[in-house]
C-alpha cells in the first residue's frame, strides 16, 4: 500500500493511493497515520479493505507528510562512505545515531524555511524506514519484521548549527521545515530489498545526489538491530538512515540553500518530493 | 498546581494534588496531560475549577510520569561546572542539546532497568521544563512565559553507550526506564525563580549528588531562548537542564549502577523519586 496523508496543514486526512494513481480517503477507517495507526496490525486491516469502496478524492490538493507525528524522528550519521569522506570525517565503526526535533517534520512540496541566521542549510535525500512494532533486542535477521515500510526524507541540516555551535548534531537537524517526509509510507512488503533503491536529488534541475542505498554502510537491518540494544523503538518512529555524497557542504567551493532554490528528492519506488527554499519571516 | 498521573502503566489517568495532598480525579476534565493538554491555556482551564469538587482518589496507588507522553525529550549536557570536571570535558561555550528516545520515559518510583550488556549505568538529577506555547525565536526576557512548569528528572545515562559506542549521546541516554519524570507537574506560578531550587540524589541513602540550580552554567531562561533560535518548541517538550557533580563516572574509582541499588532524586519543591536498580530481564 502506499499510505498518504493530504489537505491544509494541520487539517490532513488519511488516505490511500489506488492503482490507478487516485486518493482514496481512508478517514473512515483510521484517525490518523501516527503511532500505533502504523503498527503492522493496523496495517494488516487496511490491507483486507476493499479499496474500490473507499471514496475517491476527485481534488487532494496539498499532500503532507505521510506521518502526523512522530514519537521519535532518529537519524543515522555518515551511513555512505563518500558522504563520510567529503564531510571531511572517517567511516563510522557503528552507527551514528542522532534526533531531529519532532517539529521538523514537514510535507513533501511544502517549502522549506532557511531559519535566521543561516548561512549553510544543506540537502540530504535519505532512505526512511518506519517502525511498525515496538523493539527491543533484535537480531539483524529478525529487524526488517519490525518495519511498517518506506519513505522518502530530505534531512534538511544546517551545518554551522550542526557543527560549530557547541553540539550536539540536533542543533542543525532540528529548525521547523528541515524534514520532508513522504509523500507515501510505502509498506515494506511494495518495497521489497531496502537495500536496492536509488536515491537522487537535484538542485535546480541538476543531479547533485545519485547513489543507491547498496552503498550504505550499515544496512537497515543492522541499523534496526543496532538501535533496538539501546532503546524501544516504537510504531511510528522514523529513521533517516543516512545520506549519500553530494551535499553542499561537500562542494568545492561549498554551496547552500538560497531563497528560490528548488530540490527535488526522490528514493525509488517511494515518490518524489519538490520544495522550495525560502528565507524566515 | 501540582499535577500528577497514577494508575498501572499504561492506563494512568490524570489528578492533581490538593492543598491536603490528597489525589483528586481530573480525568472528567482532561483526557491525559502530553501535548496541547498542558498548554498555558488548558493549564489556566484548570485552575479555574473549583478542587473541592473534584473526586477525591481515595487509594491512587502506582504514580506515574506526570506526562503521558512527551512530543520531544531533550537534554542540556554539561551544565554544571564541576560535572563537566568530573566528566573531563570542557564547560560548553553554548548549550550543549541532544535527545532522549521518547519510549525512555517512566514514572518516578519504577524500577530502573540496567540494560543488557550495561556496565556504566549511572544517575542524574535534574531540573526538568516543560514547555507551555509553541516557542521560536524568543528572547531570554521573554522565554520563562514559554514555560507551563517543572518537574523532577533522573537523567540515567550509560556511560559505555554514550561516549564508547560511536555516538552520539543519544545512544546512552535512551534505554527503557531511563527517563524518570514526576511526580508531579508543578506550573510555573508555584515555582517562582528556577534558578534557586536544592537538587539531590542520595545512592543507597548516602548524598551524592548536592546542588542547587543557582550553578547552572546556562539558565533556564538562556536555554530556552537558545533553542528556540534552532527549533520551535511545542506544548508538552520537555527540557532536562543538566546534571550537576556526584554521578558515578565521576567518582574514583567509578561506580555504576547494581541491581539493588536505590536511587532517591529531589529538586526542592518539585517532589522525591525514589528508584530501585534492576537488571533487564
Amino acid at each position: 500500500m502506499k499510505l498518504l496523508r493530504y489537505g491544509p496543514q494541520g487539517q490532513e486526512k488519511p488516505g490511500l493511493l489506488d492503482a490507478e494513481g487516485r486518493v482514496r480517503d481512508l478517514s473512515g477507517e483510521v484517525a490518523d497515520f501516527a503511532g500505533d495507526a502504523v503498527s503492522l496490525e493496523a496495517l494488516d486491516r487496511l490491507r483486507g479493505l476493499d479499496v474500490s469502496a473507499l471514496p475517491v478524492v476527485e481534488e487532494p490538493g496539498r499532500i503532507g507528510a505521510c506521518l502526523a507525528s512522530v514519537p521519535n524522528f532518529f537519524c543515522v550519521g555518515l551511513n555512505y562512505a563518500k558522504h563520510a569522506a567529503e564531510s571531511g570525517m572517517a567511516i563510522p565503526p557503528e552507527p551514528i545515531l542522532f534526533n531531529k526535533a519532532t517539529s521538523a517534520l514537514s510535507g513533501p512540496f511544502d517549502a522549506v524555511v532557511i531559519p535566521r541566521n543561516s548561512e549553510k542549510s544543506d540537502w540530504e535525500v535519505e532512505l526512511g524506514v518506519v517502525i511498525g512494532r515496538e523493539c527491543s533486542y533484535v537480531s539483524e535477521a529478525e529487524a526488517l519484521d519490525y518495519v511498517a515500510g518506506y519513505c522518502t526524507i530530505n534531512d534538511v541540516s544546517e551545518r554551522a548549527f550542526q557543527i560549530e555551535r557547541g553540539g550536539q548534531w540536533m542543533k542543525g537537524k532540528s529548525a521547523p521545515t528541515f524534514g520532508p517526509t513522504g509523500p507515501y509510507l510505502v509498506t515494506a512488503d511494495e518495497v521489497g530489498d531496502p537495500q536496492a533503491l536509488r536515491v537522487t536529488l537535484k538542485l535546480n534541475g541538476e543531479t547533485v545526489q545519485d547513489s543507491d542505498t547498496s552503498d550504505m554502510i550499515f544496512t537497515v537491518a543492522q541499523i534496526v538491530s543496532h538501535m533496538s540494544q539501546f532503546m524501544k523503538l516504537v510504531p511510528g518512529d522514523i529513521i533517516a538512515t543516512g545520506t549519500p555524497s553530494g551535499v553542499g557542504m561537500g562542494m568545492k567551493p561549498q554551496r547552500f540553500l538560497k531563497p528560490g532554490d528548488v530540490m527535488e528528492v526522490e528514493v525509488q519506488g517511494l515518490g518524489a518530493q519538490r520544495q522550495e527554499a525560502v528565507a524566515a519571516s
